[in-house]
C-alpha cells in the first residue's frame, strides 16, 4: 500500500484543518450576512456539460471517470478514446453553477445572490502552488444587470477579507468593454482584439519589447502595435486618460459610479482603483473586471467580473450575471505560514487512571463549558506526555484527582 | 447541455444546504468540545489502495478515473481493463484514515482522536436513500485497546446527537467476540463464523425459517443450525444469558463495564443496550460493536465499532482503533421533511431605488448586527414580491426612505 497522497493532494493536519475551517467559516458568515445564500452541487458533472463548456485552457485538464461495465465494454469496441469516460470532476464552480441556475431556477430567488465554497480538481502538472484539489470561494449574483450588483458583490468580499484579518489590499477595477474600445480605436479589428488583451495581461511579466514581439510574431499591424505600446507602456494610466481614449464612455461611465460609490461606502475602510491593463484570463468576461492585489502577498488573492453571456446557454436566453472570487488557497497558505491565531476555545487535556473514566467523564463534561477537553489515560511517564501535548499546541491540562485547577502551559521562549 | 444532475446527486437549495451547514456545524463543535480534532483527506486515492482494501461489496462500487496521454495510450494497448485507471474516488472514509494515520503518524497525537465530516462516492444503483455522492461523519480513537476509548466514542456521539435535537434513541451494544464464542460453542467451526454471523444478522428481515434455510444452504450441521435457532430465535437476549453461554467471558466483561459506565456517565439522559444479534456489517469489526436505534426512524441512524487489524497493514503492526459514524444523510433527511428549523440571525430584504445604493449600503451595515440582510432594487410590483420573498422564507423586509422599521413578516395561518 502507498502512503503518500496523490502528488497536488494533500493530507491536511489537525491544525491546518481548524484554521481552513476557521477561514471558511468566517468568510461564509460574512457572505450570509450580506444576503448571500450558499447553495451545493455535485462534485461530478456530466462530461458532456463540462466538454462544452467555457473553461479555456481547464478542458484539458479534466479528471474523466472511466465508465463501467457494459457501457465500458462498448467504449472500449468502439476505439474512440472520448467514449471511455462519461462523468468527470469538474475543474470549477461556475459551470455547475450556470446548470445549477437552469436546474433550479423556479425555487430560486431572482436575483438569486448565492455563495459557493467547495472543492474543484484540476489535472495540472504539480508544482509549488499548482494544486490537484483546491478550494474555491466565489458569490455571484445571478440576474441582475445593475451596476449596484458590481458594487455589492465588491462591498462584501472586501468584509469578508477584513472579518479574517486581511486589510491592507487594493481592489483593482477595468472594463472589457472599455479595454476593447481603447484598442478599437488605436486600429485593432474587432477579431484580433481578444488576442491582444492577452498579450496585455503579460506587460508586467515580459515589458513592452515582450509584449511587441509576441504581436509581431501574429503579424498584427506594426503601428497599430506601436501605438498600444505607446499608451499601455507607460502604466498606470489615469482613469480621466483612459476615458478620453474611448470613443464609447459607457464602459468608463459604469467605473466612475461603482468607483464612487465604493468610495463612500468603504469610507476609506479600503480602497478601489482603476487599472486600465487589468484583463482576467477568463475569456467569458463581458464587462466590469476585478482583482484584488496586496502589498504584503506576491500576485492576486482575488477576482471576478461580469459574464453575461454564460447563464443563459443553459435555458438559450440572456442572463445576466457577475461573480467575486476570494482565491481561498493563496490566503490559507499565507495565512498559515505567518502562524495565524485562531480565536475560540482553548483545548486542554484531562488525564485520569484507566479505573476512573466515569469520574473523568463527569470532570470533562463540567470543564467543557470553558475549554475543549480531550480525555487522555495517565501514561506511565507523566512530565515527558505533557511535554509533547504543548508541542502538539494543547494549551493546557488537568490531572483527575491530582490538580486543582486547569494548569495553562506558560508563554513559551523565543 | 443537461440541467440535471447526474443520477444519484443532488443539487441542494439554499435552505437544504443551510440546515446540511447547521447539523454539520452542530455535531463538529460537540466533537471538538469533547477533544477530538478534525482532519481531512483528498477526495481521490491510488486506485491500488482502495483496490486493496477492506472495503467488502464497496470495492465494486468504486469511480475510477481515466488515466491521460501516453499512460492511457499504453493501457488501451495493454487490452487490460484494469490498466485504463491509476486513481479513484474513495467509497468510504475508513481506508483514507488508515492511509493518512500511516503518512502522518510522527506529527500526530497519541492516541489519535479525529474527526472526519466529508463526502464519499459509490457508483450504487440509484434508488431511493441510495446516493452516488454523500457525506459520511465519523469519529475515531486510533491508537488505544482501552475500553475507555469505547466509553469516550459512545458519549460523544450521544452528546452529538443530542446536540441537533435528537433525544429518543437506543445504543445497541454486541461484541464480534462474544457473539463468536457462543457460536463456537454451539458447535460452528471457526472458518463458518462469520457466515453465521451474516446470516444472524437478517433474522429481522427473514426470521428464524429463513436464516435456517439459509444456513441449511450452505450445508452447514443440521444439529448446530438448530442449536442456533433454538438460542438467537427467542430474542432479545439478556446480557446474563448471553454471559452464561460463553466459555471465555472477556468479551462479556468489557461489555458490562462498558455499560456500567455509560450508565453513570449520561444519568438517564440516553440509553445503552446489549443485543445480542448485532452483528454490523463490515468484516473488519474485531470486538465492540455499535448501532444507534431510534424509535422515531425506521433502521439505523449511526453506528461503529473496534477494529484492531486494519489500520496496522499500512505500518507492518497492530495498531489498535475504534470508531463511530453517524448516518448524516439518514439525519439531515429525516429532519428534512420533519421542517427542522435552524437558530440563527432572521434574514431579511432591504429595499432601494437604484440610484440609493450608497445609502441603502450603509443602512444594510448598520442592520447586519440583527440580521442577514439581503439587498434588492426596488421592483416596479412592491406587493408581489414582498409575497414572493416570505415564500422565499425570507422573515421580513425594510424600504429604504419609506419603512419606519423591520417589518417582520406575521405567523402563517395553518
Amino acid at each position: 500500500m502507498k502512503i503518500n497522497t496523490l502528488k497536488g493532494t494533500y493530507d491536511y493536519l489537525p491544525s491546518q484543518v481548524a484554521l481552513r475551517d476557521y477561514l471558511q467559516t468566517v468568510i461564509l458568515r460574512t457572505y450570509q450576512n450580506h444576503g448571500f445564500e450558499r447553495i451545493m452541487t455535485p462534485i461530478i458533472e456530466d462530461i458532456e456539460n463540462l466538454d462544452k463548456s467555457d473553461g479555456g485552457e481547464n478542458l484539458n485538464l479534466i479528471f474523466k471517470i472511466l465508465k463501467r461495465g457494459a457501457k465500458l465494454d462498448n467504449a472500449l469496441e468502439s476505439g474512440s478514446k472520448k467514449e471511455l469516460a462519461d462523468m468527470g470532476l469538474r475543474y470549477d464552480l461556475t459551470l455547475p453553477l450556470t446548470r445549477y441556475f437552469a436546474n433550479n431556477r423556479s425555487k430560486l430567488g431572482y436575483p438569486m445572490k448565492c455563495i459557493q465554497i467547495d472543492r474543484v480538481y484540476r489535472a495540472e502538472q504539480p508544482q509549488k502552488g499548482r494544486l490537484r484539489e483546491f478550494f474555491q470561494c466565489d458569490i455571484d449574483i445571478i440576474g441582475s444587470s445593475s451596476i449596484n450588483s458590481e458594487i455589492e458583490l465588491i462591498d462584501t468580499t472586501a468584509q469578508a477579507l477584513m472579518a479574517i484579518g486581511i486589510k491592507n489590499f487594493i481592489i483593482k477595477l477595468n472594463d472589457r468593454r472599455l479595454l476593447k474600445n481603447i484598442l478599437s480605436e488605436v486600429g485593432f479589428t474587432e477579431d484580433q482584439l481578444d488576442s491582444v488583451c492577452i498579450s496585455i495581461d503579460k506587460f508586467d511579466k515580459i515589458g513592452p519589447e515582450g509584449v511587441k514581439s509576441e504581436l509581431a510574431a501574429k503579424n498584427f499591424d506594426s503601428a497599430c502595435i506601436d501605438r498600444m505600446i505607446d499608451i499601455f507602456g507607460n502604466l498606470p494610466m489615469s482613469f480621466d486618460k483612459a476615458r478620453s481614449l474611448c470613443s464609447d464612455t459607457t464602459a468608463a461611465d459604469s467605473l466612475a459610479s461603482i468607483m464612487e460609490a465604493i468610495e463612500q461606502i468603504s469610507q476609506g475602510s479600503y480602497q478601489v482603483e482603476f487599472d486600465v491593463s487589468l484583463v482576467r484570463g477568463q475569456g467569458y468576461y463581458t464587462g466590469t473586471i476585478f482583482e484584488i492585489q496586496s502589498p504584503d502577498f506576491k500576485g492576486s488573492i482575488g477576482g471576478g467580473g461580469r459574464y453575461d453571456n454564460l447563464v443563459g446557454k443553459f435555458l438559450g436566453e440572456d442572463i445576466p450575471a457577475v461573480g467575486f472570487s476570494i482565491g481561498f488557497e493563496r490566503i490559507y497558505s499565507i495565512l498559515s505560514e505567518a502562524g495565524y491565531s485562531i480565536p475560540g476555545k482553548k483545548r486542554i487535556a484531562l488525564l485520569f487512571e484507566p479505573s476512573e473514566v466515569v469520574d473523568a467523564s463527569k470532570k470533562a463534561a463540567s470543564l467543557r463549558s470553558d475549554y475543549d477537553v480531550v480525555l487522555y489515560e495517565k501514561p506511565k511517564k507523566l512530565g515527558k506526555f505533557l511535554n509533547k501535548l504543548e508541542e502538539q499546541g494543547l494549551a493546557g491540562f488537568y490531572v483527575l484527582n491530582s490538580s486543582e485547577d486547569v494548569k495553562l502551559f506558560g508563554p513559551k521562549d523565543e
